[in-house]
Formats: structure tokens, C-alpha cells, sequence
């Protein structure tokens, strides 16, 4: 019997001896059952002939099928496979929003989004692939945002080899048939990130085009969503995001948006996270102008909140409004290019990064300095050039020495100088924003039952040293207007 | 003929031989004409059988008066002055606004407002109070927000000697009687600031109170506003700010300080600048909860917005809702104090005034270090312990400098790495905020038809550096990633 890991991928395939138009007629289905479960997996059609069927399953045991099919030779067939235990640590299953405002993987480990932003890595030479995929095995990032669409940008010019459809730009591109190599490849670098533990925020459509991909007709649109998901979703470390910056995609429109995570949710059967990523801020447009620019993060079908936004002061209230995980996928990068999303100091991108975690939120990093060969960390991959990401390895670590229950935020209402996320009276993590230097603090926060511990960290210094003496509620921790400070208090 | 310089005060004075409860039931007021025009204004009780109204003209001639009181012996009363020239350079007139978001004195030069903030200065020991004068004489501030009312408050719980109401903490206040002795000393304050060309932004109202001035009826509140215009409106220098932090004093309706606005209308003849200054933030509370927590600051009888933010992104857009000069008088203070509004560090105050200057605003500084003798600048005044108040004294030199017109906004919307001040199309004042620091950058914002002169200002060490290359529309001018600069960019 064939035998797959758990949240590995089997591949089911079928020969058909007819090979035409078979990615717009033809369909295929496995109705995949095992103990009192039974998933309805769409497949897709591959090349020659080939129609193929994923399938990842999460329980161990054995897996019956049987398709359906309107090609009359493949209806019917049926078959089994079974699932063994996977013991590759690496592979966790696939992340779930946990605890409303946090993550886990289907093993119930823990999952802290790192992010980076890397938009057309996979376009890129094999040699720069390759460099990417190194840099990411030594970064602290264990989430990539990566487009299946070319990028046309700034420093982005460069024509594709290959493209999803068949075509190229000056003979034009046949959106009825798609490029199977393309995604071959497209799905190889899935796999690569895959063994490093790092999910793939998979961008489904974006507006920087002269292609055309982001101006096909509806029914072009919803049958590359419905392939890209049957293709797709049977690698444990994908998430869909509908659109990066869906707003500037004027020529869509909300209901749109409903649509595709209509046919996602009804396409892909493990559910994975899905959100859809603004470029406007919603406070300029709807305080101002009473017109509403944000996708509804509210909508039961979107798993979290994927926010471009440069005040992290607003987290808390995201939190309470979309009761969602908030992830700032944008906030700025760390760079020093001609535009006001990419030129940030290294002491910014960190403190951004601190920010956003301890308001109960999870940051997407971005590194965008110029170099000779063009080859930018942002958009291309390659190597990085910032001095946050050393930073960032340090914040994560200490997140994941943290208590495995996650950082809630202390609404700072009138507190402009800190932002404290704490996990009940038992730990407070309490970053010191804004460029304050406060020459002591007290601990109101705290719990008047405990004595604390207190660590002082210096973010950028990436130093970690123990007050000298045990804390209560209400104590004066003295810390001589030192800058770029947390303090970890933690209960004795 | 009595004579008195234009902006100086005359003090017309009466003497009554009935002295009881004049601060209750006695009116005077002078009708004042010259010319073609007609003051009414009104005088106060001073002490001792002793009425007084104070009048500051501000045009040559001569003025004749009446005098209409229902105290008898006073009613009917003539006289008359002559107003000279001023040649005090100092003495300028009032401060008006200006082209919708600017400020100039009545004798039409500019008026850029620079401001500090020492709460209570005037209620120290006179030594410090000395000092403040001579800290604010070397000074870039010509603006300073202070209390009439003593402030209760951490660092501030030292017992007054003096209140504006007879009476102490101990046995209580008589609020039907002025502390005439307070008053003089409040005047002799303001008239040194005057002196030193700065603006005196009274705080009527406050909400940090242990004695009672904040729960006062709302006749006493009202007769006390009345006193106070009437004592201080003849001091060219004053400015009214409602309050600090209005929407902290819970008890006061909307309405009420709709009225203290009519009664400062109807008792000052001069219109001095009048604002009302928020507490809240109007984003977190009316974009989340609906509720509306912010003054109407469209409202025609206030001359500016007196706006306590942390984001100087609003500003265009604040700009353009309100119609006004944006002053933001409240912003965090460079310090360190255990208090979020107190503890930045001298670049983020730096980085304030330049933010707030150049997108159209003004600006408030603070400065709040602790200190063994417990004077801290921002409330107590003395001496200046931070950083910026140079760096401050740099930027007044180059607005100073720059076209005697005043700068608008480039809306920044989608530009998060600069916030351009421009005088049409012959001078940009671009300045690199939010920790830029790009490698180069396209002045796209010139005109084409114009060749235009770089400097890059460092804000920080303060030096301006020429750029070497004259510069047109969409030139690349070249920053080597530097931090913390502005450029200056003047049409040849």
C-alpha cells in the first residue's frame, strides 16, 4: 500500500488520453474517507494528459478514495493509501489561529509569525533562488509574502522567463491554458520553505502588473484561484493572501474579494489562513471622508488580519475590533531606497518589531537597500543587508522562551511611552516605544500576591541583565533614562 | 494728556468709597472712541475701593471716555489719552492669524510660533521664577502654555502661597472674593514674557486639582473668567486656552465651554487667539466607539486648533477639516519622567518640531528631567536640562530665514519617509522623518520650468551643507543614507 506522512502530500495521478482544453472542461474530484471522516479533494489537470489529485492528510491510518470525474475514463476509479506517523520535527501540520489573537500548528506547538518579504523570489536566476533559500536557513523569519504573479515595480523590470499562463508579454498570454512548469517550480520553492519550518504567505493577486494578470476577466481570475488552490493546498506551510494591497486593484470589488474566499474555502479542504492585505489607511478615508477602504477583517471567513499600517499604537484596538490574530505584514522596511515604505533605520525596524508583539500583534519584516546587481532582499531575495534581522533572531528568542501562552496587550490608552504584553500576573514583557528613556518606572502592573524577577533587555544591544533586586506591585525599578529598553518581569 | 504706546496698557483709575463685595455685584466699563471706532470695555475691581480699566490701543490718535457703572459715584465719569507710536521693536501688537494657517502681529510681521510649556512657573519661589525668565531670554521659545489655577499633580503637590480665590486648602476658598495680590503678581509674570517677545497661552481651566478650582459653580467659574479678561486682555501677549485637558474635567458640559467662549468674546475687545486643548485622542474614541470627545474646533469663535496628538501624519488632514492653525501644544516632552508624555529622548522632540513645522503646524516643547530639587522646566520652570532646545533655536532660524510666507503641506499619503513644507513653487522645506534615510531621492515636487538650490541641513549636529549640483524637477539628488536631515530647496 502507498504510504504517505502525516501533513506530507500524496499525489494521486491519472492518465487520460485526451489532452485538450482539460483546464477549462474537465474536472476531477476525490472523495477521500478514513475512519468517520471524508474530504472532498479537487485536483487539477497537469500536463499530457495528467490529472493529478493531492491529498495531506493529518490523521494517521488508512485513506480510501474514489473520483469523480466528468472525463469518463477517470470516474470511479478508486484506490487507498495510508498515513503513517511523521517524524521529521520540521513538520508540524498546519498553522491555525489559537487562543483568537495567536497561532499553532495542528501538533499544538506554538507558532510565532517572524515574517519577511521577499515578493518575487521565485522569478528570480536559480543561483539567487538558492542564495535566498540560505539566507532564510540563518534568519530568524519562519513566514515569507510571496507572490505567484510577476512584480511590476520599481527595480522590478526585468521580464520573467515564466509566467502561470501561456505566453509572453509581446505575443500576448492564453489565459485558458496554465504554465505547468511555472508551477512545478513555484511549488518546489513551496517545498524548500517548507523544510525550513518557514510558511508561505502565497499572494494571489497584486496590482503592480503590465502583464495584465491583475485586469483578466472574472472567470479567468476564479478558475486560476480554483487551480492555484488544488495545486497548492497540500503543502502544510501555505497561506492565502487574497491580494497584497487589494485596494489598488480598483478594478475589483469588494464582492469580488467574497468570491474568491468563497472558492477557496469550498477548494482547499485543510482550511488554511487566509486574509487579505490593505494599502490605504482606513483612518485618513473613513474619519475624513466617511468612505470605508478596509476589506471587513471581521468576515468569519478570513482567519486574521493582515494590516499594512505604520502606527502600532492602534494594535490593541484591532484586536477588540476584529477579535482575529493582527498581523502587520506591512509596517515599513528597513532600507534606504527612494520610497517612503522602504527606508527605515535598522533602530526603527526593530522597535517596530518589539512594538507589535508586545501590543499582541505579529510583524512582517523587509529589507530594502540598494546594491549594484539590483538583487534587493524585498522583492528579489538574495542576502540580506539590514542590521535588524540579528535583532529580530533576538526578539524571537525571547518570545519562545516566554510561557507557551501568548502576549496580551495593556491597553495604553494614555501611555505613550510604553507597550506591556503580559501573559495573566505570571509574566509582562514591557517595551519601552516612542524613544522613551524614563529614568525609573513603576510597576503598577504587576500583581500584588507575587514578588518578580526583572530583566532589563536592551533591544539593540541585545543584552539581557537582572535587577538587582526582586519587584513588587508598585515598586521603582530604576533604569537611568537607558533607551531602546524592555523589561521581561517575570513571577517568582 | 495721559499718553500710552500703541500695544502698551493705559490703566484708568477709580476710586470708590464703598468696599464690599464689589467682585460680586459692582460692573464698570469704559466706552472708549476714536475716530471711527468704539470700544466698550470692560474694568474690574482691584482692591481697596480701587476700579480699574485697562485698555491697550493699537492705533495713534487720541481716545476719549465714559465711564457707565452701577456703582453711582463712578457712573458718567469722562476722560481722555493720547496713544503714541511704539518704538519698542518688541511690541508688535497682538498675534492674529494669518492666511488661514499662520500667525502674524498686528503690525503685519510674522509671527512663527515656538512654544514651551511651564505650567506653573508663576506660582514658584520668586529665585526660580528669575531663572525662568533669564532661561527663557536665551530661549528659542516665544510661546509658553501656563495656568492661572495651582496644578495638582505628581511632582507638583508643594502647597501655593498664594491662589487666585482668598482662602487656602485648610479653611477653605471664599469664591466670591479675588486674591487681588495674586493677580498682580500673575500680571507682573505675563508683562515680563511680553517683554521678552513671548506669548503667554493662559490656561483658564484645568483639571489637576485639589483645591476645588475645578469643581467651582458654574456662576463663580463664569465671574472668574470675566475677572480674569477683564484684568488680563490689555496685555498684548495674552493668548486664552480654555483649558488643559478639557475633556478631563468630567463636569464640564460641551455647553459650558461654548459659554466661557461667548463670555470671552463680549470681554475682550482685542479677539487675542483662543483654543481649546484635548486630552483624548478623537481617533481611538470616535472611530471605535462613535462618541465624539473632541472641541469643535470648527467652531468660529476659536481662532486655532490646540491639539495634544502623537502623530504628526494628521496634520494635513486636520488642516483641512478645521480651516485654522494647527497648534500642537501637547506632543511628548523630551525628559524622563515615569510618565509616557515625559520621556523622550532629545532626537524624538528634534524630530517633533521639524515633523509638525513642515507639515504645517506648530509646535509645543516640554522638557520634564528629573532633577534632586524637584524644578522640572516642563511645570515649575528654572532651567532647561535636554537637548533639543538647540536644535529647536536652529530650525525658528531656518523657518525665520525662509520666504516671509508660510508653509503648506504636501499631503504625504502615501509617502511615509518625508513631510514637505513648500511656499508655492520657490521653496521646499523636505525633511526626512520617521527614521529615513533613503540613498537618494527624486525631487519630483519642483517646478519644471525652474532650476532650484539643494542644502541638506543636518537637524541634529545642525549644519546645512550646499549640494553641489543645481537641481530641476525629477533630479536625483544624492543622500548617502544619511539620518536625521532636511533638505532646503530654493528656487534660483
Amino acid at each position: 500500500m502507498n504510504t504517505v506522512k502525516q501533513w506530507d502530500r500524496i499525489e494521486l495521478t491519472f492518465n487520460s488520453t485526451i489532452d485538450k482544453k482539460h483546464f477549462i472542461n474537465s474536472e476531477i474530484t476525490a472523495i477521500i474517507t478514513t475512519q468517520n471522516e471524508e474530504f472532498e479533494v479537487s485536483g487539477f489537470y497537469d500536463d499530457n494528459g495528467v490529472f493529478i489529485v493531492r491529498f495531506m492528510p493529518s490523521k494517521v491510518g488508512v485513506y480510501n478514495y474514489v473520483i469523480k470525474s466528468n472525463v469518463a475514463e477517470l470516474n470511479g476509479i478508486t484506490g487507498h493509501f495510508e498515513c503513517i506517523i511523521n517524524d521529521n520535527e520540521n513538520i508540524k501540520g498546519v498553522v491555525r489561529v489559537d487562543e483568537t489573537y495567536h497561532f499553532k500548528f495542528d501538533n499544538n506547538e506554538p507558532y510565532y509569525p517572524f515574517g519577511t518579504t521577499a515578493y518575487v523570489w521565485n522569478y528570480q536566476l536559480p543561483e539567487i533562488q538558492n542564495q535566498t533559500i540560505e539566507t532564510l536557513s540563518k534568519s530568524p523569519f519562519n513566514k515569507i509574502r510571496m507572490c505567484v504573479f510577476p512584480k511590476h515595480y520599481t527595480y522590478n523590470f526585468k521580464e520573467p522567463e515564466e509566467f502561470p499562463f501561456h505566453g509572453n508579454i509581446k505575443d500576448g498570454f492564453d489565459f485558458d491554458t496554465f504554465n505547468v512548469s511555472f508551477f512545478r517550480k513555484l511549488e518546489q520553492q513551496i517545498e524548500k520553505l517548507r523544510q525550513l519550518k518557514i510558511e508561505a504567505d502565497i499572494i494571489i493577486f497584486h496590482p503592480y502588473d503590465r502583464w495584465g494578470f491583475s485586469k483578466m476577466d472574472e472567470k479567468v481570475d476564479f478558475r486560476y484561484v480554483k487551480y492555484l488552490v488544488s495545486r497548492l493546498s497540500s503543502f502544510s506551510n501555505v497561506w492565502w493572501s487574497l491580494a497584497n494591497e487589494y485596494d489598488l486593484l480598483v478594478h475589483k470589488s469588494m464582492e469580488f474579494w467574497d468570491k474568491v474566499v468563497d472558492i477557496i474555502a469550498s477548494q482547499d479542504p485543510y482550511h488554511h489562513l487566509i486574509s487579505n492585505h490593505n494599502w490605504h489607511d482606513p483612518f485618513r478615508y473613513e474619519h475624513y471622508t466617511g468612505t470605508k477602504h478596509w476589506y471587513d477583517h471581521t468576515n468569519p471567513k478570513i482567519t486574521h488580519a493582515s494590516i499594512q499600517h505604520h502606527d502600532m499604537w492602534f494594535i490593541p484596538f484591532w484586536r477588540e475590533q476584529f477579535k482575529k490574530p493582527i498581523m502587520i505584514d506591512e509596517c515599513r522596511y528597513e532600507g534606504n531606497v527612494d520610497l517612503g515604505w522602504g527606508n527605515i533605520n535598522a533602530e526603527a525596524m526593530t522597535d517596530l518589531f518589539w512594538s507589535i508583539l508586545c501590543a499582541g500583534g505579529y510583524a512582517t519584516h523587509g529589507d530594502s537597500f540598494l546594491s549594484e546587481d539590483d538583487i534587493i532582499w524585498w522583492s528579489h531575495g538574495g542576502v540580506l543587508k539590514g542590521q535588524s534581522a540579528a535583532r529580530i533572531a533576538f526578539l524571537r528568542q525571547i518570545i519562545e522562551e516566554g510561557p507557551v501562552k501568548r502576549l496580551t496587550p495593556i491597553r495604553a490608552d494614555g501611555h505613550w511611552d510604553t507597550v506591556i504584553g503580559h501573559v495573566n500576573s505570571d509574566y509582562y514583557l514591557m517595551y519601552f516605544w516612542r524613544n522613551s528613556q524614563p529614568g525609573f518606572k513603576y510597576m503598577t502592573m504587576l500583581d500584588e500576591h507575587h514578588q518578580y524577577k526583572v530583566e532589563i533587555i536592551d533591544t539593540w544591544n541585545m543584552t539581557i541583565e537582572t535587577y538587582p533586586e526582586v519587584v513588587k506591585k508598585g515598586d521603582k525599578v530604576q533604569l537611568q533614562s537607558k533607551q531602546k529598553i524592555a523589561l521581561r518581569v517575570t513571577k517568582i
